[in-house]
This record gives C-alpha cells, structure tokens and sequence, in this order.
C-alpha cells in the first residue's frame, strides 16, 4: 500500500476540489492510501454522500490554513496546526508515508520542504520541475522553476540528472533530450555560470545533453527538459503561460467584435474548445519538487479535482519508479566532481 | 540636416530591403541625409530604377560583410572594411553623423559598439530595449534584453532611466510606468540584486515605478517599460515571440485538419490576418540601443523595407528629441550614489 498525504486547503477551490481529486485518484490506484489533512469537518462535509473505499482513506484534523500573502518563514514557524505543515510534519515523521500533494502556497511549501525534509544524498538544493505541452503534442519539463533564483554549474548539472529521471520514469519520455537555457545557441554564451553548466552537462554520461536552447523554442517539441535556474527558468514558465493566454483573451474578443467573426467561430467550435483544452495545465499536473527524499508534488492555486487527481497521480508514479533511489545513484557519481 | 548611417548588409533580406527601407524614410522626412554602407555596385543596382532626392543620398563602399556566425570580437578587429565596421568608425569620427542602423550580427555590433563608441556620460553599460505589442493595443519596452547578462542594481535603475525616456521621447508615452521584472510581485522577492534594484529604482524620482512585475503580465498593457537583466530579459521577449509564433502555427495546422473548421477560418479571414499583422515585428522597429553616446538602432536579421524604415524613423526621432542629452542629465544626478 502506498500512503500520500494530501493538504486539503489552500487552494482556490480547496477543500472540494482537493477531496473529489483524492477520490478519483482513490478511485483509479487500488494500491493507493490517501491521507487527509485539514478541518475534518469541511472534509467531511465534502465526502457527504460520495462513494469510496473508506479503508483507504483517513482525515487527520488540522484546523488552520496558510494564506498565500503570509511570509513563508512565519507560516511554517507558526502556522503548526496548519493543514499544509502538519503534512509536512507526518511525511517527515512516518516512514511509511512517501509523498504529499499541496496547492498552497507556494512559498511556504518550498520553505518546509527545505527545513523539514532532508534531501536526496548528495543533492545541493531541490528543484522545481513544471511541464508544459509542446506544440507536437508532447510535452517539456522545466527545471528549475524558481526554487534557487541562485545557482552554480554543479546544481544546474543536478538539476538535469533529475529531471531527466523524471520525465523518463514519471512519462515515460526514452532518453530525454537535455537542453540548457541561454541567450544562444553557441557553448560560450551567457555568463561563467552557464559557459561551465555547459561544460559539465557535456560531460555528465547519464543524460542526453543536446546543448543550449533559445527559449524562443521551448514549445517546439525539439527538447523533453530545459536546465535553467529559478529565475530565468521562472519567467520561460510565466511567459509562455501568460502569452498564451492573452493571445486566447485578445482572440476571443477580436471574434465578438464582427457578426461573421462570430459565425466563422460557431463552425469552429470544436476546434477552440480543443486549443483551450490543449493549453489548460489542469490537465498537466502539479510541479513536482524534485530532490526532496520524500517525494513533494505542487500543484497549481487554482487546481479543481482534476488536476488534483494528476498530481496524486505524479506521485504515485515517482514512488513506484523508486525515483529517488534512481537519482541517489546517479547523483553520488559526481558528488565531488572538481570542475 | 540629420545625417544617419545604414548599414546594408548581413540581413536575411540585404542589401534590397535596407536600401528600399532607406528611400521610404529619406521621402518621410525632408531633413533625413543617409550614407548607405556596403558593396557599391551591389547598393547601386538596388537603387536602380527608383525615384529619391540623390543630394540627401550618399554611398561609402565596403566590399566586405560580417556573417551571423563570426566571432563578434574578431570580426570588429578582422573586418574592418565591412559595411557594419566601416559605419561604425564613421560614426564615432565624424562630429556630424549622429546615428546609425543596422540588421546585421548583433554580437559584432555591440562589440563594436561597446569598444568603439563612448557612453553617455555616467552610463555603466549600454542596454537593449526592443518594443513588444501589447494586448489593449498599447506597447512596452524591455530593457536591458541581451546585451548584458550580468547587472548590479545601479545598472537596473540606469536601464529603468534610459528606457523611460525613451518612451516618453520616441513613443510619446506620459510618465510610463516602470517595472522590475522578478518572481514574485513582493518587493522582498528575487536576489540580493533585485531587491537593492526595487529600493533604488523607488527612490528615483524621475521615473514611475511601479513595483515588480511577474513574466505573466507583459502583455496586460499595465506596464510601459519593464527592467530586466539581460539573461532574463532575453528570456522574456523571446519566450512571448517564440509562443505567439508556434501558437499561431499550431492554429493555422489545425484549421486544416478539417474541412468545417477552413470554412469557419474562411468567414475569419480578415481577423486572422489581423492578428498576424498585430504580432508581425517588422511593425514594431527595431531593438534600440541605449546609452551610447550615439544612436545605434538593431533591427531583426530578417527584416524587410517597412521594418528599416522603423528603425531609421526611431534613429530620426532619437535624435530629433535629443535623447542622449536628456539622459545624460538623469543619470549623471545618480552617478555617486551610495547603495
């Protein structure tokens, strides 16, 4: 049986949305144990009526909730019988319990997973691993994604050892084409920093390291993992999101704006409710913190049951690929590799 | 008489459309002079034919051309009779030539730029600031987006100082609104580096700034200029081109993946091209470069003669409102400044 703990509020649409995805998950994974953590009440008030495997589902009380303005440090020093804490204190405590989902803060998830879980052996820091759709109908991961806004080569080098373990094992994506993000394509662009990842990626056996990428091509379906650090690796995610979405706004309101515009449109209905659905990352999942020991699934604020449920579902899958043990080796390799 | 160089080779579409984007601009405005650069006999055959005001035109040959792929240093040291070279040096010599174009290697040009031009006085380095369309019509410049990948705060604020008088002065922008872009909207996000930048560019007075911006809101229309360094910078305006590219292809495929959805495309036709236009950056000039002490202007390698035209017309308005001398007033108030 594998248990997942799932934080039940902090959500946009929690705790319904976070109850009816733990039980399609339930639902989906008969080897699945979920672990409920908020006030039971308001859970239980969200079973009310539902059918599942009650034997595999538990409540544990944890009546406060941190709100996405408190100062993440604060809340996880403070907020103790919060519902997202007290996950984080049973994952850290219980060995039988192997992951957690949260669409909480985000801030104050990285600042716990920092303080209270250890890290994989031989991991600097843990990284931040969002997908995305390419425009091939696949799909890219992203990692860093803003976890460490600072990095050196050697963490970039980690970070690729684990996404690309990830997307192998979680999607099953064969030998994952690597790409390092920077101003350009050449090996000596972009500052130290990036000249030396390129370097060390060269060198590193394990993964398929194909060179820089511009991020102009991120979406076109040529990478399965772009290396970056938090902060740059954070504006390719918001960018391309937030592009997308204007342009789905502007077209929209171009359509209403002429009679044959909206007749053209009616014909295309299918067809627009497909894009929006192709670019709805409810149907991608959380993002996944990748070298924690324990694993540690985000998913986004606004989540309803579905993208919930995939985010159960991420963490199940990395538990039963053993991913962190499979990073563990890889990672150990270069531990003291001079560079 | 404003006398502008332009530089006619090492674009997709040189020397034809530089040459023809000189001779629109040249009949626009009356007090324009132009010294084309590059193969003579190649410019004079270009001009064949075509009707211009020959005493406001005049050609300096050099037979050679900078390629994309060449070193930027070694060929500003090898090339010195190429048609970007040879502007160059003819800028930084002549007292009456006071701004020059190009849509060759940006790599060569701001090497040349930075070792053969001076600053303005107090400016730390040079940065780019290319103009995106926004979503409500309106536009917003990113500055610095690619000539420096490492900053210090005081260059923020510079950039944040030479961009917003660069909107106001060339786009008529009142008092635009300054952001920094980071990872979060809280002043206390990002590094050391962004922080101490969102203290010193809200004790600037001479600019509106109005807090951190995350990548997701470029396009809202509620920013004007946004700050960057330049890693992150490239990331953003490449990350929105690169998006609104492949989503545009993806729509394009889709529509004829079915005879229904050609039909609906056929009744939008209009609209569609529409979009096309709006997002077409030839309409939008080219990548300015600000805080040389002459005006260089990069526009995008593939170019055509509307997009010259632009960038000779944001030449012409650069000098027209005496940019330089405006910021050099600004920045030198800031130049000891402890932080």
């Amino acid at each position: 049986m594998l248990k997942i703990l799932i934080d039940c509020f902090g959500g946009d649409h929690s705790p319904q949305a976070n109850v009816d995805g733990a039980l399609a998950a339930l639902a989906q994974y008969s080897d699945l144990h979920l672990i409920l953590t908020g006030d039971q009440a308001a859970i239980r008030g969200c079973l009310d009526g539902k059918r599942y495997d009650a034997g595999r589902l538990e409540i544990v009380h944890a009546p406060e909730v941190i709100g996405c303005d408190e100062k993440p440090i604060d809340a996880v020093r403070l907020k103790k019988e919060s519902s997202m804490i007290k996950a984080i204190r049973m994952l850290r405590d219980s060995d039988d319990i192997s992951a957690m989902v949260s669409i909480g803060s985000t801030g104050a998830l990285v600042a716990a997973a920092l303080t209270r879980i250890g890290r994989i052996p031989g991991v600097i820091r843990p990284a931040f691993c969002p997908i995305l759709p390419t425009m091939d109908g696949g799909m890219v991961g992203i990692c860093d994604s803003g976890a460490n806004v600072e990095v050196n080569p050697e963490m970039l080098r980690q970070f690729a050892i684990m996404a690309s373990l990830y997307m192998e094992n979680v999607y099953g994506v064969q030998n994952p084409r690597i790409a390092l993000l920077n101003v350009g394509k050449e090996a000596e662009k972009g500052d130290e920093t990036h000249q030396q990842a390129y370097r060390l990626l060269s060198q590193t056996q394990e993964i398929n390291f194909v060179g820089n990428m511009e991020s102009r091509d991120l979406l076109s379906g040529r990478y399965d993992v772009v290396v970056a650090d938090g902060f740059s690796g954070n504006v390719l995610v918001k960018t391309t999101e937030g592009t997308a979405l204007e342009l789905l706004k502007k077209l929209k309101k171009d359509i209403y704006s002429r009679t044959i515009y909206k007749l053209g449109a009616l014909l295309m209905k299918k067809m627009f409710a497909d894009e929006k659905e192709f670019m709805n990352y409810q149907n991608y999942g959380g993002s996944v913190l990748l070298g924690t020991s324990k694993t540690i699934v985000k998913g986004h604020g606004s989540s309803r049951a579905t993208a919930v449920a995939k985010c159960i579902e991420q963490a199940y899958l990395m538990e039963q690929s053993a991913l962190a043990a499979k990073t563990e080796e890889i990672i150990l390799k270069y531990e003291h590799y001079e560079y």
